[in-house]
């Protein structure tokens, strides 16, 4: 608190004070400096290729659950946006998120700027390579991208989406995360949300719900007798390896969280947050095949994959602290809300592509929220009560939540008024790929919807 | 052996003893204690989440081999059945399969259980994270059940296929793996499977050879003529994909199951398993290649990804003690047993969908037996003689055949004869996709079989 | 220079040597020579198995850019030249690659060959597992032949494309490699190729050049009438999942060049260029999207995944020395360079199925000759000038391109003249998986071409 620079990092990721703290544990444990420095930037940049991986899994995703007419555009989007937050997060997105904090603001764009003309040259101070830092940090916001790419599918034109993914990655999730990881407001209250539930799920989750309102529902999807139809995926097992990369990638985002692993005791916490996770993931996929078999005498595969990711998204926030059992439980109630909460939308007439709005905001919220269970921040000397750090991941939720809504909202209808978001209606019923991008996905193969 | 807990499972993985040893070696070669817990956790998290992606592979694979109207339910019984393997494996395989051997009995669950609430406690006695070899071995449990849904495609509901995963991740593969590395009778006898051609392997070829038994073949697979219908696989770029990331995720499998690298001599020992596994997998493909070439005069794609696997699977009782020409020529022996045995188990009328028996089962068993030319054990002091080693190694093979076989031929009569296995001849011919899980795979494109 | 064996392999690969040099460094950041060596060999290892994923990711970017009549072929040439490069590379073309050179000419068979039969044992004198080393460089070579297979699909069988491969992994490409990594003649002059834009890339487009003049185009390719017909690709998702595939493995690639991170500063470096890497990506894909959006109205799918690779090739050679936003540059020309260069090559009728000579040969030899802006080698003592950097770098170009296009335009040659290269008009318009592989791509799917 109230340090600048690479000490203000420090102060959000306790983690990475203990290199130095533990050098004075017995001679048998000791782990030198250089080779800590060494294994903490080496698990970032693991950690980094893993999320970076995830971007694969969005698409895959994201392709297999659209209609063969826009499936070429949404691939278009999903490398476009990885490339763009790349991007936008070195030209601003990081000096942002990291503003060198210096008081008690909001927005940190006030703080001193960091480095990033250094980034790549050795930082003994910090304990890892900056270079290291950057990326890992980085494919978190392409990240945040990803997530509304799947949601707002089908019915936005390509331009409009890479502007609205410019704002989101450089500007938007920057100013979230520089509340919390970057040693803000929300850190000073004891907000909690070690890889990211709320700072990047529930971020891309409202700004994906935004984009779902102010843009309206494909054409066809609610009938006027309120009939809902389905427009089914066209590309199960796509969408099946999308979630096996996504699940992979998770180890990378929750485990490198850890920030460190040049100690014994961090690479012992790495593995928890591996086991963790994993299970969680598990019991989110049991979860969700049990409820379909029962509601409806199927067991859906589209739920148990988006039960799947509802459960990694739900131990984000905290994959550490739960015993193995209480990760199960976090994990199966997201997969829960992912099958009470995808037909809810439909009746708001909501029309979320890939169900990224109960997967990463709804599971993301409980995530947040659940963290008061398991483990207390301690603010100005004392440790909350589960009550009061209730209440605190609450504020935090509410927070990303007005603050997303709005700029994204804002920004949405801002291309819309402007430019416009949606093709014609003839592209949209033709399908975005002939007339996007030109190319179609499957041409040698028959092509009905 | 006769220890309990930690030294019991320190038993059946000499590396591990290593770091301790070594840390009396020459000054400028040693790793201290602190920094080779932390670097053999490390094998265990990146051979781990390898292996967690080999579930991917074979979801792939099986996706890319099964018609175009069973791909959801394939995909969905793979995703189900990795998580359910992760859920049996915490509840009650990982104690069974590690018992903190007492005795020199069959079973383990007389021994000691182990403390897995403690799962994430630093353990410097045992130098590495519990965590992180429990994932380990975790995902070796959920590639067992990958082995048999893909025998058994097509033809099996969800719900007992999800029954028999639940017993075999739970009860089945952890009783064969205590004999071996839970230091139980197989290991006691000096029977040596590195890292689970039989343990693994063999005991989901087994699994799945009493499933095809007992479930019997796909409709019209055999003609009443004594024709043999081959029914194609809907999508072979996906069945490579998942080849190739097999042979990833088993650098992974057997890299990582040296189970450790903090020390100089561990991790030229995992560099020498990369090559080995890497150039077994080579010889397997260029000789099933080849013999379909001349058999056919088609170099024959399936065989070849087959041939790909079959010599990973031979290459793994024994990924270290080979050179490399021998290990080039264990999988090429391997790559030929796919060639001569796939149209073996046809004439037998034993319907393997994707070829995973002559992969796992008749690979495995001969990978086992192939040890004895590389390697022999050292038991009560004396080591065996090739002859005597090999002896070893039919007595593990046929132990575990038997075992499993009883075991799962039990539960699929059961399953068979409670809420049975297949789903009505008209669900069958209609593909399971729209009757069991709703959900077509390739809505979009024209399905014809 | 003029040492043998592991000397020579470290004249090449100067961060190799740090490690002993930095032990005398302060203690704080000191790391002992045991850990270091490990931590060497893991860079090789992770870096070698993401490098091993870019076979897969050649297979389906390959996959999704034919027509589905050839989709099995094309599988199965990628899964076999992954396999023969593995082995050529182990029974001559290592040794050819690094001769323990013993002099100044062009070909290295004459030196000292390498001892392959104690690859695995631990050597502390090199600082990292020989065995590591050798999987690391082997999997480079087998990135040169899926370049080729690329370009020349289609219309090349299965036989004379795998005797192709045979002689470029084996002899090729490692005379190629002898001469800068293996401390040869370009190495001497100054020559810079960090991970190898000439090396690997342009060597892989040369042969591909070859190939595409000497096979000739596919039929109805070019019109009669100067008309070109686009063929369009099958499956654009599993073309977008190779370029991801491609651009992971490529951290790998170009961040595990560094040879060792066994040194505070070493790993700094590789992080380093990891976000080089990253962003070089970055700058094509964007570009290629602006590029075609402005010029053809529709930003181009397969333009983008092609600038993703172009920005990648063209960093490859020198991914540590650039700023950010020069690696951004310089792969924002490479995505420039295939916008502009994919018509140009159907000016002149080669036919290029997937891009592959604009992505590797011209982007390579872009970013060969952009190391001098960056950085200048100290050659006799003395830095040379930018200029004279310039002029090595484009000796080496050429160098590499007269050999290339001499060795392999024989070979193409030779077999054309033997058994021939292409299949009967008839086989061709039918597809090649009918006739060659046996086996269709999608059976259960329509199939239009």
């Amino acid at each position: 608190m109230g340090g600048v620079g690479a000490a203000a990092l420090l102060a959000s990721s306790p983690a990475l004070a203990a290199p130095v703290a533990e050098l004075a544990a017995p001679a048998a444990d000791a782990v030198g400096g250089g080779t800590a420095y060494i294994l903490n930037t080496l698990l970032f940049l693991i950690g980094g290729f893993l999320v970076m991986w995830m971007a694969a899994g969005f698409a895959m995703l994201e392709a297999g659950l659209v209609r063969s007419k826009n499936v070429s555009t949404q691939c278009l989007k999903n490398i476009g946006l990885y490339s763009i937050a790349g991007l936008m997060f070195w030209v601003v997105g990081y000096n942002i998120a990291y503003p060198g904090f210096d008081g008690a603001g909001w927005f940190g764009m006030a703080g001193t700027i960091y480095p990033m003309q250094e980034v790549g040259s050795a930082d003994l101070d910090t304990g890892y390579s900056v270079a290291s830092d950057w990326f890992f940090q980085m494919v978190f916001c392409a990240t945040t991208a990803s997530i509304v790419s799947g949601t707002v599918a089908e019915r936005v034109k390509i331009v409009p989406f890479f502007i609205f993914v410019t704002v989101l990655t450089g500007f938007i999730y920057p100013v979230v995360v520089s509340w919390e990881w970057g040693a803000g407001s929300l850190d000073a209250m004891g907000f909690s949300d070690f890889a990211g539930s709320t700072l990047v799920h529930s971020t891309g989750g409202w700004a994906a719900l935004m984009g779902a309102i102010i843009i309206g529902a494909r054409i066809g999807r609610y009938g006027p007798d309120g009939k809902v139809n389905v427009f089914p995926g066209s590309n199960i097992p796509l969408a099946t390896l999308g979630t096996f990369i996504l699940w992979l990638g998770w180890f990378g985002f929750n485990g490198a969280s850890q920030l460190a692993m040049g100690t014994v005791g961090d690479v012992s916490d790495v593995s928890k947050i591996f086991v963790n996770t994993n299970m969680a993931a598990a019991g989110g996929v049991v979860t969700a095949i049990i409820l379909t078999q029962l509601r409806y005498k199927k067991a859906d595969i589209t739920m148990a994959l988006n039960g799947a990711l509802a459960g990694l998204v739900s131990i984000t926030a905290e994959p550490l602290a739960p015993s193995v059992g209480s990760s199960i439980l976090i994990g199966a109630v997201g997969g829960a809300i992912v099958v009470f909460t995808v037909p809810l939308l439909d009746k708001f007439k909501i029309d979320d592509v890939v169900g990224a709005i109960p997967v990463h905001l709804f599971a993301g919220i409980w995530g947040t929220l659940a963290v008061a269970f398991n483990t207390q921040s301690e603010v100005d000397g004392a440790v909350l009560s589960m009550g009061a750090q209730f209440g605190v991941q609450a504020i935090g939720v509410a927070a990303t939540g007005v603050f997303v809504c709005l700029a994204s909202g804002i920004l949405w209808f801002a291309l819309k008024a402007t430019i416009g978001v949606r093709p014609s209606e003839e592209v949209e019923l033709a399908g975005l790929d002939v007339h996007e991008t030109g190319v179609e996905a499957y041409p040698g193969l028959a092509n009905q919807g």
